[in-house]
């Protein structure tokens, strides 16, 4: 089939089978409270694990068919393929948890290509132990961040490892999405004169995440912006076709991405402190934790360089969708000297911006 | 694009970017000699590690353009898409090890559905402290595998987690194939008077692990049977086109593969027991290890139902492929109760096969 019909598409979900290897018909749970060995066995503990929480999250027809592999149909276009592994700790935490993280993290990654995402699929690496009901939490997150974003995981696995062979859980989710016809984004295509525009204040995930992990109460709110941007780019690419790089800046924080253009592009990208949205908790929070929120990873922003002529048309876009309500431009390509990131400090100086050396935030994704 | 050209497709794969949030330019590798956090913090350990390591060994153009995510043309047919987490200890073993099962795993469970494999995706997540040299190791066995099997790994990740929260590499990998039009396999197509065929012996990687895993030396060679399956499955699908049920005897064993095809086909399988082929280092280590190889994951196996009037171009086709020199019909599919495995043993006794309840080897893919 080759055709860009939504029926045809429709019909194609319908014929997706599940990648499992474990069972093929529903089972009466045991009584465990925690997932045991037998579990990732791939016999009848595996099936009840399987049925009792993740197909009854899971809805979809194409999960519950239980093939080794899912079969869909594509409309004939550029397919876009991607895979992360999410090891956040801790699991759950203020404005999100993994289960969310992985979801919106892998639609994100197909969005940044221009993506319109179609299908997810996600191995679980379950660590004896973990409570069953974490595991239904995450999953039932993660199912409904995929209801959000109208976006179906089609393919799963799970394994399971011994007892201090993990962290709980472990996910890792991949994604197909096709990419429309004269969509062309890379993270080499930046020309001096561009501008650089980040969809909204930076620095909430990986703050909301520590705030946990340290045991710290912040004043003011402090949640993770884990979200699906698809249709925040979708909008963005409507408006300014023209979009020269979109990436997202997750782990290595606004500082790391704005570095991988630069040096993907071969140019030169001057930012200006003053115009980089932080919201005040976070700000706060980086000052008691002796972080720089250039470096602190966000979960639900992304960064677009654009030809400064669609700049207004740009971030009009994305301030009418409420996930980029604060974008801002916040600096511009020049020709100074490839791969280079500067910053204009609010004091008036100028200072490099380097990539990270080391780890500042680990397992924050 | 709708194509079906080759060359087509070669100028998508042309075309295709890697996931990766981290790096945009080779970096000098620093002189670390074990895993550290930092590499994985998305910064300049990230880039070192990515570089010195995954670009070395696999030198795709797609791994090296590193976009957030691959984009690739499909040839406008049906799209499998399949995803399993390798978490096999010990990391090395006889006859393979976690990157080459990881590659050879994802293959199959593509080719199971009659796919034809185009693209991998492949996500790490290491233990601080695994020693890069394991690491290359294993991605040079993994890049090798897709080299025989003629199939690119065009996206990936890296995630580290601190000691004690994993066991050295876990590996998800994922997978995209077009199913050829015509092909309909499911496992839910047996239907009475259909036989059963396996490829070749059971047990080998399950033994072969175990082998290690206990210290055991056992007379005879013991090695794992992992191998892509996809030309097996190719020649076996063009010999006997109307192949009703294709699945891979992994974790859980035959047993347990032919457990879920009765189910799904809501039919009875009657094994025979004697035919059953497998090699005698294996059933002597069964038989030390108290294991019972209709329950022992294979990596390289296939079985196959077919109608009984293509069960001889089946059986030849699968011979003339050395990974399928020792296929044989094991059984047969028959209308007794829906969803029974019953194995006739050599000694004429019958008795019923059932899912494995709960663990027999874990961490054994």
């Amino acid at each position: 089939m080759s055709t860009a019909d939504p029926e045809a598409l429709s019909q194609a979900r319908s014929e997706a089978v599940v990648d499992s290897d474990s069972l093929s018909c529903p089972v009466p749970r045991s009584g465990h409270d925690t997932i045991q060995m037998g579990h990732g066995s791939g016999g009848r503990m595996s099936a009840e694990l399987l049925s009792g929480t993740f197909l009854a999250a899971f809805t979809s027809a194409e999960l519950a068919a239980l093939g080794d592999a899912a079969v869909v149909d594509t409309p004939g276009g550029r397919l876009a393929f991607t895979t992360d592994a999410y090891v956040v700790t801790p699991r759950f935490f203020p404005g999100g948890d993994i289960g969310r993280l992985a979801v919106s993290g892998t639609i994100n990654d197909l969005a940044m290509m221009g993506a319109k995402p179609l299908y997810l699929a996600a191995a679980f690496i379950l660590e004896e132990g973990l409570p069953i009901e974490d595991l239904r939490r995450i999953v039932a997150s993660a199912a409904a961040t995929c209801k959000e974003a109208g976006v179906p995981l089609v393919a799963g696995d799970t394994k399971v490892v011994d007892r201090g062979s993990g962290d709980g859980v472990y996910i890792t989710t991949s994604g197909v999405g096709i990419v429309p016809a004269g969509i062309e984004i890379g993270p080499d295509r930046a020309r001096p004169g561009d501008v650089v525009i980040v969809s909204g204040a930076i620095g909430d995930h990986g703050i909301a995440v520590m705030s946990v992990r340290e045991g710290i109460e912040f004043s003011g709110d402090l949640a993770s912006d884990a979200a699906p941007l698809h249709i925040l780019v979708a909008g963005l690419l409507e408006a300014a076709p023209g979009v020269r790089c979109l990436r997202d800046p997750t782990r290595g924080g606004l500082a790391s991405t704005v570095n991988e253009l630069a040096g993907a592009s071969k140019v030169c990208i001057e930012l200006d402190e003053a115009a980089i949205p932080v919201h005040a908790p976070v700000r706060g929070a980086c000052e008691l934790l002796g972080l720089d929120p250039m470096y602190v990873a966000n979960e639900g922003k992304l960064v677009a360089i654009v030809d400064s002529s669609e700049a207004g048309a740009a971030l009009e876009a994305l301030r009418s969708n409420p996930l980029g309500r604060e974008a801002a431009v916040i600096g511009r390509v020049t020709q100074g000297p490839a791969g280079m990131v500067s910053l204009r400090t609010a004091a008036g100086s100028s200072r490099i911006v380097d990539l990270l050396a080391g780890e500042q935030l680990p397992r924050i994704c």
